[in-house]
């Protein structure tokens, strides 16, 4: 039988673990929040090393992420898509600046792999804060960050997303290194 | 309040639409459902006019995609996307290729744009099967199919995805001229 339906889940502590109507004013707390998230998914083990999560221009949180590729069988469920589909879905809107063309924020623990790249022009954000770099991803764990074009942060900044990265890389290398300690496996 | 959960639902015309023990012998077969899938999302008015198939070694159909966006509000729901992750659903495995090694081919009625191709990397499939290119995309609609690396298909063939292109092309062509002259929007 062919199926038509997918589901996908965030864990059941986020509602625990983050306040709904958190307001985060500058990029370093937003970033705070996706590492948090990434390093709380270590811990309960319910899912990779990867946290995000999306904010308004006033700042206010809209959605979060975290990796669910091995409890949900989903490749797609990187913290990034998680982040994005979470929002659009409470926004109804398919994509976040569209109408009103708010810029939007996405926070992530780690460098967007070749997916969540691609998956970021679409999403309608304007902003995207990068925690660790790609060369953290893979130095300090078996993951694998995938094909990006040659100039994936001016193809970004090009379609009118601004890039800052390096936003607390060695709290977001910390998580990596633990993933890898306690034997999570990358896939 | 935090969306926690995202419910992704393929359009109920497709179990009429698509034989579930269908096997397709021949990458033209597994093509021609692909384009079938995205004419008939075309007149229905259920999404974009993106259709996609994922089919075992043997020939025998394990999913299908239609690009979704508008419909459920989601920049994620592109039709290849759909298909990896009913997919996956369906087998319980977040990669196609775990285990066993099987190769699975998805079949797709447009050149999988830069969130796609990225995905695909991450699947598990080890054949793709492209219906028409990113420029007659681009020439028939006004969809836009981001940015790629470079050499995407030595990307993917060095991954181990053998990519064939051009099957069915001026049908697939067919369905986005028929979008665009109906009045489709693009996004």
């Amino acid at each position: 039988m062919l199926y038509a339906q997918v589901h996908l889940t965030l864990p059941p502590w986020i509602h625990q673990a983050v306040e709904p109507d958190l307001v985060c004013a500058d990029d370093e707390s937003k970033m705070a929040l996706a590492i948090r998230l990434s390093r709380i998914n270590v811990d309960r083990r319910t899912g990779g090393p990867f946290g995000a999560a999306i904010f308004s221009e006033t700042g206010r949180l809209v959605s979060v992420g975290v990796n669910r590729v091995v409890p949900l069988s989903c490749s797609v469920a990187h913290a990034e898509m998680m982040a994005f589909m979470t929002a659009q879905h409470r926004l109804q809107r398919f994509r976040l600046d569209l109408d009103d063309g708010h810029a939007f924020t996405l926070a992530t623990s780690s460098q967007p792999c070749c997916q969540c790249f691609g998956a970021t022009v679409w999403s309608g954000v304007r902003r995207l804060l990068i925690g660790a770099r790609a060369e953290d991803v893979e130095e300090l764990t078996e993951f694998d960050e995938g094909p990006l074009p040659a100039d994936w942060v001016g193809e970004l900044e090009r379609r009118g997303i601004e890039v800052r990265r390096d936003i607390g890389r060695e709290a977001a290398r910390e998580v990596l290194a633990m993933y890898a300690a306690t034997g999570g496996t990358a896939y």
